[in-house]
């Protein structure tokens, strides 16, 4: 019954998605043992002016630290 | 009032996305009486290989399988 | 596939509920050919004084209104 | 520790994304207290297509009223 | 049309709930011009043991700095 | 900066919660190489009549297996 959502940075490769995908559900299994056939991850990737911490986005840090 | 979510895969038509509004938002009418024009509709579209199940990626799952 | 998480103001009953989850399963089915199996419904129920339109919340809105 | 999801329609400018990181951030530090350093605000842009209301996409509504 | 999910811990008023709603409304009208009478802002309150941070959720961090 | 959200079924422990939340931020900080301290992880616990899959809800489903 799962449902996971992840929001990460955009920049990740397919390999590393399904990676968080085995991982994640790999986790809801040993835990709460949850079918794998019945956990939903879904992974939103995020871009860096969209995603906020600090009050500033993630683009104005990073280009303020160059 | 209701504010619903669909995240489906990838590959639907603007007339099916049209459809899903239209039908949801008449359940929730017929259901629970909610106003059509303060019920939002957001459909999100995952790439497949950003949607895991079974500890897999959409994507990995269909590409095996051909 | 399809993940609905439905958001809607307290006060709905199981059979309501149960009722919306029937009603966008059967228009995800009909409209992209959705497997109703897997396809998840998720109902969150938010308190009044959680949801806010117009800059206030749905119980300052309703309190006024009396 | 807040964690603010913002959707909103595509077309909006990475400076107004900015003001609105910015400014939710302010309200959250102003309102509840919370460090803007521990603060996320993630900014998710829908298509017209993709959004509902009325049971009708923006899109469609759009279109008819030209 | 905007529709902002605003999640913080548990423990806020239902006064500061309102100015959350208040405050973020504000901000969506003016950075970008949203109807205020369109626009969604949920408040989801999350207990201490359900939000993570650093791989231990709040309430562990918290009993182990007494 | 990952969020990740962890929508369950009522009925685990707040050990099996602290596990998910150290094993999700685990493998965020193995695959992507994600700070735990700015790995956010929140669990949503969700009631078996508000979980919907197969076009019925969860606690339907199991009365009528008894």
């Amino acid at each position: 019954m799962p449902y996971i959502s992840v929001q990460i940075l955009t920049g990740v490769s397919n390999e590393q998605k399904e990676q968080v995908i085995n991982g994640v559900t790999k986790v809801m299994e040993e835990v709460i043992g949850s079918k794998p056939e019945s956990t939903f991850v879904v992974v939103q990737e995020v871009n860096r002016e969209n995603w906020g911490v600090g009050g500033r986005s993630i683009q104005s840090i990073q280009q303020n630290s160059k």
